[in-house]
């Protein structure tokens, strides 16, 4: 087994406004550039109003529902003190603290060991367009 | 300090429908087994409607509670439009998305470094029974 | 590159009650102590009534928002079964299942690779002053 390695890549995501992303083929291919056979991939992303899901990936309604259904968890309706920044910027922190800032996945036999029906999804909260900053750094041994 | 590792098995748990299933002895098992004194271990499950969670080991009640507490943020009556799957599915999907699809614990003195009143639990969120496969990654050094 | 390293220390908080305390300073300190470069931080609370959440560090409302929001989620005028440490016991509890009970953070540069607006915060989710314990832990390369 060689040394073990730390390997790490910026990843720029353009969303269309609230809804999911696939990103899982943009860090299954960092996985294979960094040639690692075991280890694990760290994905971060550099925001509080957007966040990381893994969820299925097969039937896209899964999506549709569960965008329907967190907005009845944090209402834009809601009396939030915070609302200088439109209506939709305070839900979307809550949406965030209920999902995930960072998703870890092993690493297998120089493939994310994701199950089947396992998509990784960048959460975008905010109604309008943004640009996503994420971090993924793997490490293992090639 | 001897060369740091990467240590991998595969779990498969048989649950009984929905509730827990402490798994903490065999992630604990799978520790000793490896060697490692410092590191952490990343459990993964490769599911997308059965999640982990770290909670309470003490009282079983903690627990019912949870169950039902997390059945009113997702319930079954609610119009999802995923549902071809059955009532239970797509609550699953939600009640995996407010919790999470892996943990990871600190090893240390070659043990996970757990609080006294804390147990690892994989979560089933689907009426019947299900074989789950996670996986369990450890790195660290010896 | 020099050989990886792994490297722990244990966090003591005190926390005044229901609420977030910013630990991120803590944090990149040990960071800071540690010489890593690159690698990350993971940061674990050993206890099941608080929880971690990366949340806005600048604006105070949002933190307040996120405080009285939870309480709808987990209310402590829900039945529970597990109500003999008092009614704020079991909605920490769900509190805690809710958000985190560890965070990884990419280390780049020898920093937490937060984004400009991220703050670590340990929340308390009991009503009363808590003394809590958390390890950090580091792997990297220096």
């Amino acid at each position: 087994m060689s040394a073990p390695q730390w390997v790490h890549e910026r990843l720029v995501v353009d969303t269309p406004g609230k809804g999911f992303t696939n990103i899982t083929e943009r860090v299954a291919a960092v996985v294979r550039r960094s040639g690692l056979r075991i280890g694990q991939a760290l994905v971060f992303v550099r925001h509080t109003s957007a966040s990381l899901l893994i969820q299925e990936n097969a039937d896209p309604a899964v999506l549709r529902d569960l965008e329907r259904w967190i907005e009845s968890l944090a209402p834009e309706q809601r009396a939030w003190e915070h609302d200088d920044e439109g209506p939709d910027d305070m839900p979307a922190h809550a949406r965030s603290a209920l999902t995930r800032t960072s998703e870890t996945i092993p690493i297998v036999d120089g493939r994310l060991a994701l199950g089947t029906w396992q998509g990784l999804y960048l959460w975008e909260h905010r109604a309008s367009r943004h640009r996503r900053e994420l971090v993924v750094m793997l490490s293992g041994s090639a």
